[in-house]
C-alpha cells in the first residue's frame, strides 16, 4: 500500500505556554514524526553536532539557499542566520515522515505562504497571568525578561486567527490529546488523500471508482 | 465561559461497513452529541415514538416545510417523504450539542450544500470483496438484494471525495479512533472558533488581543 505522504506540522505558542513539553509528547506518540533541523550561520556551541543540532552552513551557502528560494522560513536574529530548508523537509514527508517544526509566529506565516499545505497550530494559554506565573515559576528569567516575555507574548497572541488550529493549553492532557487528535485527523483529510487513494486502501477496484469519480 | 457551538457531522457508508456501529460508539464517546430526528410523512410503525423515532407530520406540513427551505436535505423513498429539519438542527447546535447525520451520498451533498460548516465523513469498507463477505455473513439478504447493495456500495464509493474526510473501517477501533480524533480536531479549527473565542478562553485580555488582531 505504501505509504501515505507525510505532515508538515507547525507548532507556534507563547514562551511559557508549555510548547516544549508537548511537542516532547507528540514525538513520543508518533514514531514516524520527526524535529525539523534547522540551517544556521551560528558557530556550533561544544556538544553541538552537525546534522543532530543543526546543519552549520557558512554565510556564502545559506545567502546562495535564500536566492536558490530552498527557504521555507528563515530569519536573522542578533547577526546569525536561522533557516527550515525546503528540499530537505519536502525529501522527509515524500518518505512517509511528519515533521514538526517549532518556530515563532513570523516563521509560521512564511511556512503557510510557501507550503500551503502544512498544518498550523497555535497554542494558547490559558490566561496572561497564568502566562506570567509560569514564568516566574520557572525561575529561569529575571524581570526584566519575563516582562519583554509577557509582551512578546501578547503579539504572538495576536496571530492566532491566522493559524489552522488553536489549542488551548490549561490542562496538559487535554492539550495534549487535542493535538494528537489534529494530527490522526489531519491525515483522513479528502484534500491530503485525493492524490494517494491507493496508499489508503489497497483494493483495486475501490482505488478506480475513487478515482474515476 | 459558555458552551462552543457544535458540529454538525454526516457520515455516510455503503451498507455493510459497519457504519451503525460507529455511529453507536461515537455517541457513547460525546455524551453531548444526538442522533437527528428526521420528519416523515409515513404513518409510525407499533413502538415507534414521535419526537423520538421521527417527526411524524402529514404531506401538507413536509410540503409547506419544503417550500418554506426548512429542510437541510430530504428524498421520497418508496411513496413517502423523509428529511432533516433545518431550524431543528441549527436550534440544537446553538444550544452547543453535536448532531449526528446517518445518510446517503445523496442526501450529505445537499446538506453540504445548504450548510457548508458540516463535517461529511465518507467510512469506505477495505474492499468490495470483504463488504460482500460482511453482508453475507449478517445473513439477513437474499442473493438479489446483496447485489443491489454491491451496485448501490459502487455508486456511492465514487462520491468519496466530495467528502471532507474518509476513514477505511478495516479494523474497527482504528475507525473508530480515527472519527473520535476528527470531531475532537474539528472544534480546534480557527474558522469554527474565530467567532466565538471568547468561548474558548475565559481571559478577556487573550480574548481582546485575538479580536482586535
Amino acid at each position: 500500500m505504501g505509504k501515505q505522504k507525510g505532515l508538515l506540522i507547525v507548532i507556534s505558542a507563547p514562551s511559557g505556554t508549555g510548547k516544549t513539553t508537548l511537542c516532547h509528547m507528540l514525538l513520543e506518540e508518533f514514531p514516524n514524526m520527526e524535529f525539523s533541523i534547522s540551517y544556521t550561520t551560528r558557530k556550533p556551541r561544544p556538544g553541538e553536532l552537525n546534522g543532530r543540532d543543526y546543519f552549520f552552513v557558512d554565510r556564502e551557502t545559506f545567502e546562495r539557499m535564500i536566492e536558490e528560494g530552498d527557504f521555507l522560513e528563515w530569519a536573522e536574529v542578533y547577526g546569525n542566520l536561522y533557516g527550515t530548508s525546503k528540499s530537505q523537509v519536502l525529501k522527509a514527508l515524500e518518505e512517509g515522515k511528519d515533521i514538526l517544526l517549532d518556530i515563532d509566529t513570523q516563521g509560521a506565516l512564511q511556512v503557510k505562504k510557501n507550503f500551503p499545505e502544512a498544518v498550523l497550530i497555535f497554542i494558547l494559554p490559558p490566561s496572561l497571568k497564568e502566562l506570567e506565573r509560569r514564568l516566574r515559576k520557572r525561575g529561569t528569567d529575571d524581570e526584566e525578561t519575563i516582562k519583554k516575555r509577557l509582551r512578546i507574548a501578547r503579539e504572538e497572541i495576536g496571530k492566532a486567527l491566522e493559524y489552522d488550529y488553536i489549542v488551548v493549553n490549561d490542562i496538559l492532557e487535554v492539550a495534549f490529546e487535542r493535538l494528537r487528535s489534529i494530527i490522526t485527523a489531519e491525515k483522513c483529510r479528502t484534500d491530503r488523500l485525493s492524490g494517494e487513494i491507493e496508499k489508503l486502501v489497497e483494493d483495486r477496484e475501490i482505488v478506480e471508482l475513487i478515482r474515476k469519480a
